[in-house]
């Protein structure tokens, strides 16, 4: 398979590991889920939080890999139980979500889920990919370069009236819907398409990039799933991501995060959602 | 290809033309799906209501091959034209949809979208068919036979407490929401989880019948959009679809549509959305 990640650029060898990962793991994933009705499946925190023997594998053979080709770095990943980190931020540092989407991969009628990889210098990701490995659609980035997807260059949408965007909000979990809707309560109101595909964080990062949406309202999300995202949205010609009060964000501030958005449409999302 | 239909049984012509019909146009689309890029796109109604070479290519294939095996049915199709039907229903009567779901298959990351046919007596649907091409997912169904997808037999969830269910909220266009978010207000404080996928009308009709979801509220459907829909569901282990107050409907009442659901949860629906 050629993934066609553009020719003739200066790649570090990060992204290269990380296509060089993706690719690898790629048929297993395929061919598990053809066979899906026979997984082991477990629950986690919740009676819909899912665990399969995928997502084992999948990150046993990711961390096997990235531990081999980086052994002093430092690796984060969600099946570790590892989701927050004390102290000053790693210099070198991966973040790996093997399967995002469990659900969908286990019952979904479409294959919304995907493999996520970020690395981070000093908390900030320079290098990510993510995979959708039934569509084998692949998503990667590195800092000052660009997003592409297979191969070609994305760009964030430039719609920049709300009664024109295609917006996803997130509506969460009972725990904590009845406070985030009473933010999102004017955001539903003038936004022209509102979405909730709920689970499949690194698609709509990725739907965000590549212009096929043109924010994304996230909560409650986890490191694993917003650092390769953060960095694809960014480098799609300047989208942005930060808290819902604007303020900057990184991987290790997830739980703040926030808005996903095209720029344009950014200050008024702020604005609406009036997390001030 | 073997999409599996159940041996054995007493099959109608009728879901055997529709099972033949859908099975006749996968390729074509799969094949334009991947050359998507060089389609010849217009608008319709609204700037996101899109229409390519494709609906009509697939509308005019699936009509010719229903004329033909049926020469005085009625056939009643999305790029018609036609969507609403005055004076007595028709004895025998076609409603196709050829791609539902054009916004996602012209730029969705996800291939979300179908191929509808239903098959109506006296406004009654009594045959069914629904096709995702890409995934090669055939959802089949005949009055009082049950519904099938490839070939294995479907049955609703059993989720009857709203807490635990997820439930798929259309919150339409800008020009009624304001008004069915009202009525929606309830549904939202209370559902386990909610999703909002828009244009995929067929495809959560789908995943009612199927069980991956619990209820899916649509508004402003049309009757092309719900003719097979309706069918799967109800014949999936007794889903249910009703108006807003619970009163029956049909395709040709599709504007009164409602709430599609596994059937315990159904009168909870009737209650929280207030459209008594």
């Amino acid at each position: 398979m050629d993934y066609g990640y553009e020719q003739g650029r200066c790649l570090m060898d990060e992204i290269t590991c990380i296509e060089a990962v993706l690719h690898d793991i790629s048929e297993y994933v395929v061919d598990r889920y053809s066979q899906r009705d026979t997984l082991t499946v477990s629950t986690k925190a919740s009676p819909t939080d899912f665990l399969t023997e995928v997502d084992i594998a999948v990150q046993r053979r990711i961390v096997e890999h990235l531990s081999a080709a980086y052994p002093s770095d430092i690796l984060i990943a969600e099946e570790s139980g590892l989701d927050s980190f004390k102290g000053s931020l790693p210099p070198r540092c991966w973040m790996i979500d093997p399967i995002d989407g469990t659900q969908n991969f286990l019952r979904g009628l479409f294959p919304e889920f995907g493999v996520s990889i970020g690395f981070l210098v000093d908390g900030k990701p320079v290098a990510g990919g993510v995979l959708f490995p039934v569509s084998q659609d692949l998503f990667l980035s590195e800092c000052g370069s660009g997003a592409f997807r297979n191969g070609k260059r994305m760009k964030v949408s430039q719609v920049d009236r709300l009664q024109e965007a295609r917006v996803d909000i997130d509506f969460g979990a009972l725990s904590y819907r009845h406070e985030y809707r009473k933010h999102a309560q004017g955001l539903l109101e003038v936004v022209g398409q509102v979405r909730s595909y709920g689970c499949s964080v690194m698609g709509f990062f990725c739907q965000v990039a590549d212009g096929q949406q043109d924010a994304y309202i996230p909560f409650n999300v986890k490191p694993w799933d917003v650092a390769a995202g953060i960095l694809l949205v960014e480098e799609a010609g300047g989208g942005k991501v930060t808290a819902f009060n604007g303020d900057s964000v990184n991987p290790f501030l997830s739980e703040r995060i926030g808005i996903v958005s095209n720029a344009p449409l950014h200050s008024k999302c702020v604005e609406l959602l009036g997390w001030m």
